[in-house]
């Protein structure tokens, strides 16, 4: 079902059973697998191509515990040249630079901004108002919670997780995310406290556990299994 | 396609491609994403939301590994005003109550209860045979085993993992996973061991390997990095 | 849409909005729920069982940070007796053997191998260019890097992770991950280093944290919370 109200660029080729909904903009030469679904007025960039069943542009749901989210997003932009992966999920009211890739069956929520030439790996999971740098690498399955900021060429390892929220209960203190300077390096399966700095070209090894900030250029371990 | 012998309710929402098999009753003013499939016999109560692509009511699936697996569950139940996201696999068998919200590529096995206004989040795993209480929140990627008890008002950081094999491999000790009392908060990317109990209001801190019962209101924390 | 060009075995069961593309070979007695797709030269042995929505036979794609990738590999080849469940994401170019089970919305790579009644769960992440052996349990979300080998009967629990990138950016040391020896049983959320080696019937426990080489049949644990 292709939306009489959308705009279809030159050159698009186009799987079966694809859904494009009224005020979608798809760009030239842009490639969409079978059955995905492009929500209304998400814009997509020339040269894009996306797999099999990805869901671009869905809106916030929630119910009583989770009342905050605002249902009612604008657009998910995606920039020339990205690559989106297969079974993805994609809010609207967010925005992927150029050269963008998501692997398979990664999610990226509401209000959240990504660089160019980033990766977000399969898997991996991105939270709601998060800025997300250039020529970052987040790696399969890694948790990037809401209310965070990504610098430039950071590397986050597989399963990284990280957290926002202190008291893990409703309190009045705001969300706040770690904060993750230019070039640090971030190894697989490490856990980052809420509100932490992490410096410029700091590293963080494989199953660390981050409870403060770590200075620029500094190397932080856990403790090796015996 | 929707058969003929499915029960469809009021003022109900239908996207693109969906499927809804026999014996399935839809409630009122449900509204149902594109590309989403309700199989056999299952029930969804008035006002309950579903996005795309998500499969519900699916039947578990065995190899010469796993032959316990009982491939014949009857229908799945998704209480009245739930939320249900967009990549959502939930099996046969299993009940939701009111009010829950599940996220967005979360799989929910059979056998498995869920209390009302409960969200399992984006991604989050809960196995077979486990109950889950009122106003818990499973977090992103958490991963609830098989066998588990988790009360009323409890919190599962994001990523958090369980387990109930405490020999990996094929004994005659019965698979048991933790006990989580009510209130207890659990933080991100924490490991819990087979079998242990934690405490009413008890906190697990981020990352922390939980290898014993913890005792009502206690904190235990992991070792951080240095 | 079922291509002209596709081979259908006898007494084969097709969901609705099936795709299968030009090239295919279907076996006799497959099963194929809802909204899968079987992408070009993929080859499904007798006896096999699909889920709804998943997506076989899928090539990688890339952006300017992983130009590595190769995006015209050959057909995929699942063997006889296998199941896939739902939302799953398998790539070209990959093999699995006889009655090997793969859980919803896990996803596996290009170039990769796995042997007969192996398991691989809900949730597993399996990367490019690993060796996987017989009867292994590769349990839910564990994520698998590229470049890995795992022995016959191996047990990898929930949500343990690997990796395969020692300094985390790029260098002209070959990636590598770990190798893991015949009945070796890793806990669940651990965490394991570049390229070392896990001797036979080794056991590391949940949580740990593996930094080097571990001798046949010796035990290593990770630091208890207090």
């Amino acid at each position: 079902m292709i939306s009489t109200k959308a705009m279809i660029g030159k050159d698009v080729v186009l799987g079966h059973h694809i859904v494009i909904e009224s005020g979608v903009t798809i760009g030239d030469r842009v490639r969409i697998g079978h059955h995905s679904v492009i929500l209304q007025n998400t814009v997509i960039g020339d040269d894009v191509s996306i797999g099999n069943g990805s869901f671009l542009g869905c809106q916030p749901f929630k119910n009583s515990k989770v009342i905050h989210h605002i249902t009612d997003q604008k657009g998910l932009v995606i920039g020339k040249g990205s690559s989106i992966g297969n079974g993805t999920v994609i809010y609207a009211g967010s925005q992927l630079g150029e050269d963008v890739m998501v692997g398979d069956l990664a999610s990226i929520r509401e209000q959240t901004n990504i660089g160019h030439s980033t990766v977000v790996g399969r898997n991996a999971k991105v939270e709601c108002r998060t800025e997300i740098g250039n020529q970052c690498v987040i790696q399969t399955g890694a948790y990037i919670t809401a209310d965070m900021i990504i610098e430039d060429n950071v590397f986050i390892g597989p399963e990284a997780s990280t957290s926002n929220d202190k008291y893990m209960e409703p309190t009045k203190v705001p969300l706040k995310g770690p904060h993750i300077k230019k070039g640090a390096r971030i190894g697989n399966n490490a856990t980052l406290l809420p509100g932490i700095v992490i410096g410029e070209n700091a590293i963080i090894g494989a199953g660390a556990i981050v409870t403060k900030d770590v200075a620029d250029g500094m190397t932080v371990k856990g403790v090796a299994a015996k």
